[in-house]
């Protein structure tokens, strides 16, 4: 059997993106400037795909600024905005779990000479409302938060974040790393306060190479790439069709009977986390419930180091994360654990677990068998 | 009959691009930096890609830097390549009929407070050597420079501009815009003197959205995109394996048997500029022969608005450009036109032709048939 729970690393592509994505390749493969029919049926498949996102969050279409992906739309959101509305100020405030390609680019921007404030989080993953309430000030120009943290799965309140920083200071911008989020939530900006959001094509089973921004009416952003002025002067660069197609696909079916599919998540996360129950020594450091994401489980096994049981489940066909794969060129253990004080025991012993929409029952209860019969001999093993 | 002449904006992708495309997207569908077989396994279609591309080049491996296309590898070559070396001096020059990509890059440094001298095209397209000689200096930190001009095709000399620029400053970096020419050419950048080279996947039928950009050892560049650190931390992000992979084997497959496939383009070409001669007020504006590129012909069609016969030849399923796609975005006419010194009456006469690996000599029958038969009645309804 093969279980891959590595889906908040990436995902497989639907049968129906890999479709979109092979028309948009070989048959309607026009550049979407081109002012001749076949350029105007590749701007037919951006204006699609760029509908169904604004629909899912039910903001208008303009809105949306597709990307090459996550890092680019974070980069985009953080560098981009913050070098526009420099004259209103120099302060930015993020956290200290945030993915890197939050706090690199946010390492730049103090290289730069912004002053950049880390709020740190509890042992649930969460920042204090009350920290962030002190430190939002006159020259606070943007604020940066994740939705759902990639390590744990911690789910931050959004909305009561964005009350608290306008009401502190209404020019602030709130931008929302919604990358772990997105096609799990029912996100709605407007209503939530967001003002910036970051999205990735690929951990929703959309193509690798793509996702969007979502910038708010107003808001004023410089681009990080400079060109044609394709998307508004914002983004240049030819489209990638393709990848916008799949992207608008697999956003598609994500909200297509969403809650039935967040239930099955659901379902396939609180079975995992129950049985890892039976598991002598396994602590489960995300939460079950509303306050946790549905697909990810982090889990840490005492005496095991989180690298051996990768490569001995992966022998079984079993495909989990030690630590995120997004920061595994990053020397040293995470962040997010240390972040939520993950005892040192467990920093170099924890395993992420994730799921997607390909996941079955029986695939945990075949990771759950292995796991009872890897674990007593890799703890042997250490010990000897 | 189809006959798809706009493979200078963009391509179909290849069979075998497809095919690589789609087992990266649902079979191989890791993330490179997971530490699990599924990451090694996409990893080592990056690796392959590099491999192939690297080879084509005769360079190392590691100077090769995948992109989300040519925008993106302009961009980072002209903002990259000058913040990391401002110490060094303030001053970049360029040409006067490079593509947006390379220009609004410029424009932006400007706005920084760098110096750009943009140097002028006599009407072939080509810079004079003895301008060139005057306007680098010694805090001159870049020159960039288009292999094949996107509009006329105009080829610059590249290995004699490279020779120019390191005699009168051995520290300033040479960029080449080479979208429009690999593929095409043979390009050594170790022997041609190239630090900064910028490829676009779309335009050797490769996918949209992937680019490479080659990046001499030593060469001093910052990234645009911070994060996970991936590929050296000089552009983070997932990389998009499917796109890089369908990039690979583009590049391989336009390799191979080279000297074929680009006789058989540089026929299409010599064919269509011979017959466009039996046309009454045509003029042909790219040259034959080895000073202009293979795959490109402009011509002006005196009395008749190029968009008007745009839009009569997609009638008949034939497709060209009116100026590039590139820049269609930007109203008023070319820049190359006017930069060669296109007569008025002509400037809004000019499409271009541009062919690709799946053009056929019979589509060139067609086109002039077509033309024959179009122009004197749209000649006549402008007059009437």
């Amino acid at each position: 059997m093969e279980a891959y729970f590595d889906n908040a690393a990436t995902t497989r592509v639907l049968d129906s993106v890999r479709d979109i994505v092979v028309k948009a390749m070989t048959e309607d493969y026009g550049n979407p400037s081109a002012k001749h029919r076949k350029g105007m049926e590749a701007e037919e498949y951006i204006r699609r795909a760029r509908a169904i996102i604004a629909g899912t969050l039910k903001v208008p279409e303009k809105e949306i600024l597709f990307t090459s992906g996550g890092s680019e739309s974070n980069n985009m959101a953080l560098i981009g905005g913050a070098l526009a509305n420099r004259r209103a100020g120099n302060h930015l405030i993020t956290t200290a779990v945030e993915h890197p390609s939050v706090y690199n680019p946010m390492a730049y921007l103090e290289e730069l000479g912004f002053e950049i404030t880390y709020l740190p989080v509890d042992h649930n993953g969460h920042i204090s409302l009350e920290q962030l309430k002190e430190a939002v000030r006159p020259d606070t120009i943007l604020v940066s938060v994740m939705y759902v943290n990639n390590e744990v799965g911690a789910v931050e309140p959004v909305e009561e974040i964005a009350r608290i920083v306008k009401e502190r200071n209404p020019a602030a911008l709130f931008h929302v790393d919604a990358i772990q989020a997105y096609g799990k939530y029912v996100i709605r900006p407007k209503k939530q306060g967001i003002d910036l959001m970051s999205v990735s094509g690929h951990k929703i089973h959309g193509p690798k190479g793509v996702g969007f921004l979502y910038i708010r009416s107003g808001v004023k952003i410089r681009p990080l790439i400079y060109g044609g002025g394709q998307q508004g002067n914002l983004r240049s660069g030819t489209e990638n069709v393709p990848g916008v197609a799949g992207l608008g696909e697999a956003a598609r079916v994500m909200y297509e009977n969403h809650q039935e599919k967040l239930d099955r998540i659901t379902a396939l996360k609180d079975y995992m986390t129950d049985r890892l129950g039976e598991i002598e020594g396994a602590v489960v450091n995300s939460r079950k419930g509303a306050e946790s994401a549905p697909q990810i489980v982090s889990v840490s096994f005492e005496g095991v180091r989180s690298e051996v049981l990768l490569h001995a489940l992966e022998d079984r066909g079993i495909y989990v994360s030690s630590g995120s794969a997004c920061s595994s060129h990053h020397p040293g253990v995470s962040g997010t654990l240390k972040g939520i004080g993950l005892e040192q025991r467990y920093l170099d012993a924890t395993v992420r677990i994730s799921f997607g929409l390909f996941n079955r029952m029986e695939e945990i209860d075949y990771c759950i068998d292995t796991l009872k019969e890897l674990l007593p001999v890799l703890r042997r093993y250490r010990r000897g």
